[in-house]
């Protein structure tokens, strides 16, 4: 159970590549080449898609909901992460911790996530367990029982995993206090996990209102990836979601949108648990949802020239080159419903100072938008982002996670088939324009994360 | 038709003393000494003050609505604002522009303003033009004529309006993106006036479900001040508003409240038509309606001591001795529903620049927190608040605005008669205590508005 503050699989894996954990792989990473996807909806408004992998004797079945924490009511922020919790609480017919203690029992894996604009549930198993888990999970959708024996402890488990993880965190505390400054308007401003004092509220009303007006066939969407085929999916999907009834229409998903924005803003923490200082800058840009044709891939370029890994420009220059910094880099949140966020991040190394980071990142931002970006850099990253969809492929679960975040954030299955087209036809003209327009220092928040004085 | 950013009457006089327009009126003055305030309420629900004046042959006549821009739906800000104006365009009875025709034909005053808390409707004139207007008045509460013909061009001309008050002035704009940067979740981050892109949008479904909302008499307050007696006031009434049924019910206005702050925040506008460059310093406070027993009063004291005029420390410091602002000032803003914020700014003069009077601001408020203030200070200042209700009485409109700002925040005639004793009650060691647990440098936003580089 895990919040994802970050939204789509191509800014897990970013962090995740961050942190060093795994190798790159981009925003909307798709198997070119792969066996044929089916995706169909049932009568009750379920989309389904099927990711077939006969490689491994394994299914992956993922149910998402288009329901994530910009969705929740003002005031009640926390709420899509707490219901998340809820769903592991049991039903009448499977009881608390029934469902999870029987893929454990086969061997299987399970997860479940929250982010701004999704919130899904996971189980990785055989394939003669796809039926049961797919039963189980129909069952949850509606059957929860919400007794105020299980919402208070509940609710004491979020807290906690809040104080664990982010008021114990001073990364966590100032990047919460980032988005607040970001995002003016947007609920992005919210964090996923909810503000404690709001958290501290959340009650069995709540929770059922919530779950009567967003968990239901309509608003959800089924992947099962790996060693199972199309029609059994369905007849599978037929017997179990398919005989839930539709839920009420949900309106569309429009939320307020961000102001014009005319400044430069900063918000520093300084906290005696930092122990090495870092800098940040953000932007309000375009996702994949909500730009036009052309400025997100332009965007995914620029991420990867500017600071993509160890061959970008920042991690070159201020890292290898200039010796000043321990890390730097460049991201992208692309897989959003709305506006989303560029990013770049570095920490000083040595007798550096967090303000020579700062300027040298600036001054590589600067490059960009005055000489524009090579065409060998360009090709070079294209190169590498269309390559990782065939380490994506690799990655079951990793497939299943792309389609279910790109269609639960307005996306399309044509929209992940065609990516990779639309990632080749980027030019280092399109790069130089995205960070000219985009990268404006005279709109954009920095954040310092400094020790205490 | 006003739109005010500050909340409360004590903001506006105190940004008009700030632009050398007034004396010092504070918080809560009132009218000690002066004739018996009434306050009685209809059997719809309207809420009626009557402050009896008989030095002169007028009335004031101020209707206030328990409703302003923080209680707008979310992606519908300026609505409030924007149906002030709509108030305008004439019932059934009185066409467009008749009732205002009216009050001028026989010499009158009027006028309307809208705030984050309410939104209020005045006229003042002879007393025997009283009834009249009370009628007039009670039928816009009900009948207004909201056609797609109204709605169009008077939202054209409130774009118009935040043109020319808001985009065509960068300490306008720079002072919205403050508020949103303080203000992480409660709706006062959002400008009175409304963001444009949302403004635009707002049609006549909005108008019509927002009159219904919040325009009835158990969610309004009548003042009347001047030449007249309450019976008089209360028969007028009945007849009047009396006949106007109860609305709906609404619930308690409860906003979402503000996370803990951890950061340190800055907010920087650049702009070719500044002129003269300025500095201020927010920091989030409780307000009235939000404090502990005594905290708001030593806030009030505070920024009288600190800034409230040619005698503050800020104003001798800056301005008399070092001669590095043209202006300097603290202000607290607390009438508020909610929790509000305390302000301090300057202006730097000659060769001193934006730092130097950050430097010098920041460490008059390090002198309180160290070594506290002066009794004679807080005597100075206390008698200086005092006082100006004496100041107040001689306006009539000034009370009328004190009534119905402070019960359209949720206090209550009690609250302004004891208020004088309060401020009285307040100690050196109070007003030390606020500077130290308030005013903390760690948890604020400064805001710098710069002459384009």
């Amino acid at each position: 159970m895990d919040v994802i503050r970050s939204q789509g699989p191509a800014a897990a894996l970013r962090a995740a590549l961050a942190a060093g954990l795994i190798a790159l792989t981009p925003v909307g990473a798709v198997a070119e080449g792969a066996p044929p996807i089916e995706n169909f909806a049932l009568d009750n408004g379920l989309e389904v898609v099927v990711i077939p992998d006969h490689r491994a004797p394994v299914v992956t079945h993922m149910l998402w909901y288009k329901v994530g924490s910009a969705d929740e009511d003002p005031g009640k922020s926390g709420i899509a992460h707490f219901f998340e919790h809820l769903m592991f609480k049991g039903t009448a017919e499977y009881g608390p911790g029934v469902f999870s203690a029987r893929i454990a029992d086969v061997g299987g894996r399970e997860n479940a996530f929250t982010s701004y604009d999704y919130t899904a549930y996971y189980q990785q198993v055989a394939p003669d367990m796809l039926p049961e888990m797919m039963a189980m999970e129909a069952d949850r959708m509606t059957n929860l029982v919400l007794t105020d024996d299980v919402i208070g402890p509940e609710r004491d488990v979020v807290i906690e995993e809040r104080n664990s993880r982010v008021e114990n965190d001073p990364r966590s505390l100032l990047s919460e206090e980032v988005s607040a400054t970001l995002y003016q308007n947007h609920p992005y401003r919210i964090p996923v996990i909810g503000w404690m004092h709001e958290i501290e509220k959340l009650n069995r009303e709540d929770a059922i209102d919530f779950y009567r007006r967003y968990y239901a066939p309509n608003n959800a969407i089924l992947v099962v990836a790996g060693d199972v085929d199309a029609a059994t999916v369905r007849r599978l999907a037929q017997d179990t979601y398919g005989k839930i009834a539709r839920g009420p229409d949900l309106p569309p998903r429009l939320r307020p949108t961000e102001p014009e924005q005319n400044t430069r803003r900063t918000v520093t923490l300084s906290d005696e648990r930092v122990g090495v200082p870092s800098y940040s800058e953000r932007w309000l840009v375009p996702s994949y949802t909500t730009a036009q044709k052309g400025q997100a891939e332009a965007l995914d370029i620029l991420s990867e020239v500017l600071g993509g890994g160890v061959r970008s420009r920042l991690y070159q220059e201020l890292v290898v080159r200039q010796g000043i910094a321990s890390s730097a880099m460049a991201y992208y949140q692309g897989t959003s419903l709305d506006d989303t966020m560029f990013m770049v991040l570095g920490s000083p190394r040595g007798e550096a100072t967090l303000e020579d980071v700062e300027k040298a990142i600036d001054a590589e931002i600067a490059k960009i938008v005055a000489d524009g970006v090579t065409e060998e850099e360009v090709e070079k990253a294209k190169m590498r982002f269309v390559r990782s969809m065939i380490f994506a492929r690799d990655e079951q679960d990793g497939m299943a996670r792309i389609y279910g975040s790109t269609l639960a954030t307005g996306g399309t299955v044509e929209d992940i088939t065609s990516w990779p087209d639309r990632i080749r036809a980027v030019t280092a003209e399109d790069v130089k324009d995205a960070a000219t327009r985009w990268l404006d220092e005279r709109r954009a928040v920095a954040a310092y994360l400094l020790p205490k004085e």
